[in-house]
C-alpha cells in the first residue's frame, strides 16, 4: 500500500486537512471527541478510494477532498454509534470514546459528524453524487440494524451475513468509488464498474476483517481476538464451520455465544471448531474471489497507474494481516 | 389550531401518507419502531409549518409534503437519540422506544430516519433548501451536545440557555419555515421573514414547553412534571428565579439537582422557589414577546388567510397549555 499512498500523497494530505478543519465548533467537546476518534489509527481507506476512483476517471481536486472527508465522517459516526451499541470499551486498541465521554456524547457527536458530512456534501457534490451517498447511508443504518437483530442468533444464514456486510461495509465503500467516478464526470459504464469494484472490495475487506478476528495477531490488528463472537456476531468463518459442524459442535458454539462471561477458553473452544472445519481458510478463499471480481471490474478502464493501484488495493485487502 | 389544521387538511393528510409510506424496510423492526414513535402523539408541528410557509408564498404540492416528512423524520430521530441520552422510560406518556426495543435499536433506527430524510431531501429539494436543512441538522446536534454539557451545571447562563434552545428547537423550526419559502421560489425578503418567524416561534415553543414542565397539567401535556429538573436541565423559569434567589435558595436548588433520587418533594421544593420569584410568569412573558416578534416578521407579506393562520400559530404557541 505504501506505493499507492505515496502516489496520492498530495491528495491524501489535502483530504486530511479538510478532515481536521471541519470539526471546529464553539462547543469544545465536539472537536476533542471527534479528533480523538478520527486520530485513532483509522486507515483512511474510504478517502483513498474516493481520491483514487476520481483520479482514475480523470479528476483530482477540491471536490474529491471534500467527498473523501464526508465519507470518513460518515464512517466515523457509525463507529461512534457502534461502540454505544456494542458497549465496547476499546476501539483499535485505545479506550473507546464512549468510555471516556459517555454514551450520550458519543451518540450526539456521531450525529454532529453526520450533519457536517451532509452539509459538506450538499455544498460540493452534485445531485447524482448526493443520491449515491444518501442511499449508502440508508444501507449503513439497515446493515447495522440487521446485525443487531441477528446477533446471538445461531440460525443466522450466509445470506443474512451478506446482507449485513453489504449494508455495514460494502455499500459505503461502493459509494466512495462511484462518487469518485461521478466527480470526474465519468461514463455510465465507468461509474458502474467502480460501483461494483467498491462493492466487491467491501466484501473482501469485511470478510478478511472477520477472519482476523479469529486468527489475527492482536499486535498487528490492534484488536483483541474473538470480539465478534463475544458480541454474538456470526461471521463467515463461523458460518462456514457451522455448515459442517455436528450436533455436538453446534451445541458448543451455541453455549459459547450465550455464556455470560466470555473467557479466552470459550474463544479457544469455538476457534478449534472453526479451524477443524477450515472456516477461516474457506472465508479467506471467498475473500480472494471477491477481490478478483473487484479487479475484473476495472477491465472497463484503459491501462493507467491509477488502475494498477486500485488492482493492488484489492489484492492487498484480500491478503492483509492487519 | 383546529381551524388552521382544517385549512391545511388535504396537505397534512398527504404529508402524513408520505410519513407512513417511507419507513418500509425488509427489516421489520425499522417500520415497527419508527411507526411506534411517529404515532406517539406528535403534533406534526414542523410539517404544518413547512406546508403553511410554502402556501403563504404561493406553493402547495408534493415537494412540500416531502420536505414536511423529512423534517418530521429528523425531529423523530432526535427524539430517539434524546431518549437514549436521557435514559427516559417514557415519552409523551407512553413507554419510550428504547425501553421496549433497547438503546441500540433506538440509536440505529434514529440513524435510519436521518438517512431516509437525507435521501428524500436530496430527491425533492433544491440546493438552497438542502443547505438550509443541513445547517439546521448541524445546529440540532450542537444544541443537544451543549444541553448535555450544561446539564447539572448551576452556572448555566441565560445565554447558554438560548444557545441550547436555538440549536435543539428553534433552528429546525426556522428551517422548516424557510424551506417552505424556498419551495415557493419566494423573494429573499420573504425567505428571511419566514426564517426569523420560525426562529422566534421556536423560542416561544421551547420556553412554553419549559414552563409546562413546572406548572403544566400532566393530564393535558402527557408528561410528568419536573422532568427537566430531574435531567439536570436549567430552563428559563428556573434561571429567572436563580437570578433573584438568595444563597440559601441557590443551595436548595443545587442540592435538589444533585440528589440521587428525584422525588415529588424535591420537585415541590424547587417549584416553590421558582414560583416565589415568578420564574414561570417571567418566562411566559418572554415567550409572548418572542411570539409577538414572530408575528411582526409576517408584515413582510400581504394579507392572506395563510398569513392569518401563521399569526394564530404563534399566538396559540405562546398560550398553549399542552
Amino acid at each position: 500500500m505504501k506505493e499507492i499512498i505515496a502516489y496520492f500523497k498530495g491528495d491524501l494530505e489535502a483530504a486530511e486537512k479538510v478532515i481536521n478543519n471541519n470539526i471546529h465548533s464553539t462547543i469544545k467537546i465536539i472537536p476533542s471527541l471527534s479528533q480523538y476518534i478520527l486520530e485513532s489509527g483509522g486507515k483512511r481507506f474510504r478517502p483513498l478510494l474516493v481520491l483514487a476512483s476520481a483520479a482514475l476517471c480523470g479528476y483530482r481536486g477540491e471536490k474529491a477532498h471534500m467527498a473523501a472527508c464526508a465519507a470518513e465522517y460518515i464512517h466515523t459516526a457509525t463507529l461512534l454509534h457502534d461502540d454505544v451499541v456494542d458497549e465496547s470499551d476499546t476501539r483499535r486498541g485505545r479506550t473507546s470514546a464512549n468510555t471516556i465521554w459517555g454514551n450520550e456524547a458519543s451518540v450526539l457527536v456521531g450525529d454532529f459528524l453526520l450533519a457536517r458530512a451532509f452539509q459538506m456534501m450538499v455544498q460540493y457534490l452534485n445531485a447524482d453524487a448526493l443520491r449515491v451517498m444518501a442511499q449508502a447511508c440508508m444501507h449503513l443504518a439497515e446493515g447495522e440494524i440487521l446485525q443487531l437483530l441477528k446477533s446471538f442468533d445461531i440460525n443466522t444464514t450466509i445470506e443474512d451475513y451478506y446482507q449485513i456486510i453489504f449494508g455495514k461495509t460494502a455499500a459505503l465503500i461502493s459509494a466512495c468509488c462511484e462518487v469518485g467516478a461521478i466527480l470526474a464526470g465519468a461514463s455510465e459504464k465507468e461509474r458502474r464498474a467502480l460501483r461494483d469494484y467498491g462493492k466487491e472490495l467491501g466484501y473482501t475487506f469485511q470478510i478478511v476483517d472477520d477472519c482476523l478476528d479469529v486468527v489475527g495477531d492482536p499486535g498487528k490488528t490492534g484488536k483483541p481476538l474473538g470480539n465478534d463472537l463475544k458480541e454474538g456476531k456470526f461471521t463467515l468463518p463461523l458460518l462456514l464451520a457451522l455448515e459442517k459442524a455436528e450436533g455436538k459442535e453446534r451445541r458448543v458454539i451455541q453455549e459459547a455465544v450465550l455464556e455470560n462471561e466470555f473467557t479466552p477458553e470459550t474463544f479457544e473452544r469455538v476457534k478449534a471448531i472453526i479451524m477443524r472445519h477450515k472456516g477461516v481458510e474457506g472465508a479467506r478463499k471467498i475473500a480472494r474471489e471477491h477481490a478478483l471480481s473487484a479487479m475484473n471490474q476495472l477491465k472497463a478502464f484503459e491501462d493507467a497507474p491509477e488502475k494498477e493501484y486500485l488492482i493492488k488495493v484489492a489484492q492487498f485487502t484480500s491478503e492483509r494481516e492487519a
